[in-house]
């Protein structure tokens, strides 16, 4: 294969607008070509060195190609091992399952049986709820304002963003959403609430198959969950028969300080949904754990052509064998997460005006009460060298999420340029 | 990265049962741990060699690890370029963009926006009817008899098959299902009846926003639709301000002899959705093709983590590259399947007592009228080192998929195994 | 109360205007005051009379004002019995239920539990679907091609005709239509077609609670099932577990020839909606017929206010009493039938161009071929004091349900005027 | 029409429950045939003289068989006057329309279109939520905890009784339900909780269609809505471009004080829904009034069979003339629910132990907080001669909805009644 000679970014654009869809976003909101990445850092067709906080909206939390992890991907396509073959046994599967079952299940007492979906986050989605609808044959399922959980037509009708939901041409049904914790003040337990309505015979909530929730969410705003309430949620899920479901598709593998998002708050959901970093590399790879007595799914009954990405699997168990064997990298990913959220709550203290900052390990958000501000600034650190995204249903809430592995310099240097981007929005 | 000793197939066997959910199948149908594949055979751990005519369920038209396309994936990754990046420019995808529009569009004189989706077929399908809803504001959507698009809520609600639809769990609406060419048997144009009942004011069908085809029904049984039927139905798309849509998730990429399926008819779809084999390696990629005027997406409305699978993308480039600058390799295909055809039509009269020979290109279903015989035979096959999906509504009719690529003795030899396997099972 | 002085029919025409909602429709079709009424005759406030071939859409198939009925709710109203009670048992109900088991029931050796619904045939069809779902444990039912059962959402959702379908507002779903019989042409038998898709295990359809089915389409244009399609239907529905309703809310009470408008197939269906005619007088009545073994409803399950109206079922009681308790006034509406139809038939020939008679006892329709012929006909017959109806999806039929009791001149007189307005018409 | 002679009660109950559907309900709650009625006195068969304090839950806001009603009607019935006519012209309803308009919206500066629907409180819901549906363009609609609104599937999505709910066989969708006035407690508003989360644009919440709200819940437990709840409601509505529908059905025709029961709140909702009590005699009737600019209607696009029941309407307008001339009546009204209140409280004191009294006008509820103890003392009332209701969602509150009518001696022999009932249930 040769590769054209592609002359400069500005044909480049005009290319993507004339030959690809409307649809197409970041490269509006990053308009550059991206030759090569590496790590934390991103290098632009002109030659830019952009530092990425950002990380594939957290599919990439052990960085950029990761050599590590690439050894073994290279190595298995090397080896003419089978790259695709649907949801057939390969070593590469047996050794992925055995890895995830020993390492990360087994540290931590949890004991789940995986199912391997078509690999996106929304599929997994998808299938969780199915599963749940199928075994307590309920259909509701209890979700929470600004929570989201994917694009396909099962997922969207969980989520909570307008915009996504008015593209979707149907009334989407299926779902009942409720305040998530803090929705309502400080002052009302929104698990509470919850409780009533699933007890109250007249509350016009349907008996839910599930509840469906994120410990932080992130395209909803970093809104972060305390224990107590996710505690409760587990509980009010027990109490009506309902399963509790935890989507970890962005939070998951380490985002939050431990591998799942949820360990701080000892939950034991019946349903984890995961998907974004578990391949470890970037490649497409989705997984629904599901407590034994739940599997009540009947052979092929979920299936997709996808569902076995074997060059995912090996990239995922390099990923687990290499970080997750030990404490040491969960450790690591709590003193930067404290790191950074001690400089971004200076910096919202010194230039902020009204902004301030959440979230839980390497998962941030800066809230700037504003999207006009929240979009200069973002604006200004990408001329800066910042690739940095927004959240939040006004997109007001600026999004940190750098690699888990990266290092601590690149780090400074991104919350510098932030500084200053916020620092020049706010002048 | 160290791989722990895998004992035996019974061992891994029974990892699989303890380890993955109760939803595997194939890993059932074919028992045992594939190590290694080539082209069309593929090696299993205890050492045996099968010849693969199922291709990932038409995700290996070119053959497992295709070493021309496999060179461009190892360089890719070697370079460090962009890896994962959402759907944000990278060469890449400028260089797929550009050769799928100069090679495969410019040579048939069609004109396509692209938009990358979810690497699923399930969210193309999505992602298309979305659109079509949204282009036309209305909800329904016209889908066929037989006819599969997917497993999550959007597309299995515009699938036929029962089994899939149950597993949803919840009612699904959005789809009216029309007879499929020759459903109503021979005399009975079911093209004239979905004209009748879209035209009549009160026919209860409404109308819809699309109509969804297949132009050779996969999983359905391999059911060919005729020229002249495609071309009603499109017809009677336009006259009623529907968008027509043709899945070519499965019959794409060359597999009825045409890089798409439906140039034998001279359609012009509104829209063309396409994945399995279009990475050309087996790795998960899909695409919507949208005719300029209908690319109604406003920015982000429809994303997705894995939309813009970079690695997908370069071995798609090269696949393009090599198999379609010219007619060479469709003319191949469709010689081959000439001989598969003949070869099996000579089956079906010597061994088959009822069975039947349909389909198009390198896409054949034998009929054997029976779901026990389909089973046994394929059973006999997979013993006897041939590897066979079944397919059809009672998994009656075995399917015939062997990779466009393959060697000319190995589908004899395929085919050889394939009418001992019948015999076998007449006897 | 005294009654204001009503000037003329030009003001209180304006009068609606102002007052009464933009969704009147009879009032322009028939643009008089109507101040009094008897048996086939309405009189208009400027004193004109006016022959009625419309019956109230069938809710007068006894005529207006019957005095033998009305003596019957004159002297209830006068004994101070209960008219109001909501389902508690009064005299009125039990001699209702006593009256048409032994009468009704009896004589037909027909053997159905009675449930009283709000008085509407949306209503009662509301309740028969609902019972489906609950009995079966299936959420789809069949319904067919020009069908119409009545406007609430669960009922507008099994009825064909797209205008009413679009006021809905939201996307209706539960049913599936499938055609009529004679729908795909005299060749094609379209209750195979049903059969089919019913068995097929991937025909799309899902396995439906209901067929539900008219025996001649009121609405649908007075479109007649014949005997065998209407057995198959019934078989069809047996063989695949479906209940077999028949709503005879238009067709029932007479209207064919029989009680009931399945008698001459000798269908058993296992529920039976009523409305319209049953209660005798105009009064809102309506019932769900209901086989013993399938009367699965819990106490208090569907409810509603005016489920009892038991003026309603006195006036009920009466018309059974009267005219069913022996053949006499069945043999009369076939007679009389029989007589319309060939007169009708004499005047297709003579001026009619295309058009052509169908139907059944005393529901005819002349299908007129074109929109604009059977409105400037009916419009003409108004003018010269015929009061008649059109159906069908464009309204092109002309629609005959004079009043079962009507007088053989008065009949002909009618019949005369629409020979009259046809041909001024046509010239 | 001849009676055929009733033995006794018991062989009355026994035909009931051989020939009517199991799903009665009220003659099961009050086991006896009642042969006569007048004011707010029923008599059983047998003998026995029962005081209604149930009045047809509320159907019977001028009692039974009112005899200054009951002229009109007989008069109307002797004149042979069109008793059915669909929505034709009739003088009947001319009467009505500038009966309501002056006295009833004359009086309260309010102008509305009225629609006549098929007479039953749900299909006017029906009616109201698709023409929200049709001016917004909109689906959803905001309902409330404990709402009641019908049993056709549109009314049910919106009711939130689960038994009801449930006996529907399907997902309901297209209805999302907030907490009603007091739901979340004493400390949160409600009212502020809907307009957040109809102004969050990531709430899960789509734009409402319509608010439908009831003023005093009746079937819900005779839960009150605040003045200042309902204004915000109605602010929301207007701010976020939904209707605001008062589904005035139960609570209207004067049951809390005034002729409507929003007049209280000096609201102007923008559709509001009659029935029950609005034909003055029981008899079936349902309106619905609409702003002018919101009639949206095409011509018959909403219809029915008994949409101008002339008795009805007939009656209707004698009532308005009878009550509503001036503020008599409502003064009356306001007193006699006053010194209902004082003696429930009173009762409540001395027997109730943790009961409470709640309502507006002649709608109280007396709230047992027991299931157990409202039904033991509604069955000892009734072996005492009370009729009286239960609601709420476990049924533990009793409803007080005798006659507005009501003679002061009747009331109070009802209340002490009522006493001695709960005095021996408490024992």
């Amino acid at each position: 294969m040769t590769m054209e000679v592609v002359s400069g970014e500005g044909s480049d654009i005009g290319a993507l607008e004339a030959l690809e869809s409307n649809v197409r976003s970041y490269s509006r909101i990053f308009p550059a070509v991206f030759s090569q990445a590496r790590g934390s850092i991103m290098s632009t067709d002109g030659g830019r060195q952009i530092i990425d906080f950002f990380s594939g909206a957290g599919a990439l939390n052990y960085g950029h190609n990761n050599h590590e992890i690439r050894g073994a991907i290279v190595e298995y396509l090397a080896s003419d091992a089978v790259v695709h073959g649907l949801d057939m046994a390969t070593p590469a599967k047996l050794e992925f399952l055995k890895t995830f079952s020993s390492i990360v299940l087994g540290q931590r007492d949890l004991q789940y049986r995986m199912q391997f979906t078509g690999p996106t986050g929304a599929n997994a989605i998808e299938a969780a709820l199915k599963l749940s609808r199928k075994v307590t044959g309920r259909k509701n399922v209890i979700s929470f304002t600004r929570g989201y959980h994917g694009m396909s037509l099962g997922a969207i009708a969980a989520s909570a963003n307008h915009f996504y939901r008015s593209g979707s041409g149907v009334s989407l049904s299926g779902a009942t959403f409720m305040p998530y914790d803090g929705y309502l003040g400080p002052e009302v337990d929104s698990a509470d609430y919850l409780r009533t309505v699933l007890l109250d015979k007249s509350s016009g909530i349907d008996c839910p198959a599930a509840i469906l929730v994120e410990t932080v969410q992130g395209e909803g705003g970093i809104n972060v969950a305390s224990k107590e309430w996710l505690r409760s949620i587990q509980a009010v899920a027990k109490d009506t028969g309902a399963l509790f479901i935890v989507d970890d598709i962005q939070m998951g593998c380490g985002r939050t300080g431990e591998f799942f998002s949820f360990e701080f708050a000892a939950l034991s959901p019946d349903i984890v949904v995961m998907s974004k970093s578990l391949s470890g590399y970037g490649l497409p790879l989705s997984m629904v754990l599901i407590k034994e007595g739940l599997d009540a799914w009947r052979p092929g009954e979920h299936n997709g052509t996808f569902r076995g990405n074997n060059l995912a699997l090996v990239s995922a168990t390099a990923a687990i064998n290499i970080y997750w064997r030990n404490e040491t990298f969960s450790l690591r990913v709590q003193r930067m997460g404290q790191l950074m959220r001690s400089r971004l709550e200076a910096i919202a203290c010194e230039h902020g005006r009204g902004c301030s900052v959440r979230g839980r390990g390497m998962a941030l958000g800066f809230d700037c009460q504003s999207a006009e501000k929240a979009e200069a600034t973002a604006r200004n650190a990408f001329d800066k060298g910042l690739m940095i995204e927004r959240c939040g249903p006004d997109d007001q809430v600026v999004k940190f999420m750098p690699a888990l592995t990266i290092d601590h310099e690149v780090l400074e240097q991104g919350l510098e340029i932030f500084e200053e981007s916020l620092a020049e929005t706010v002048r």
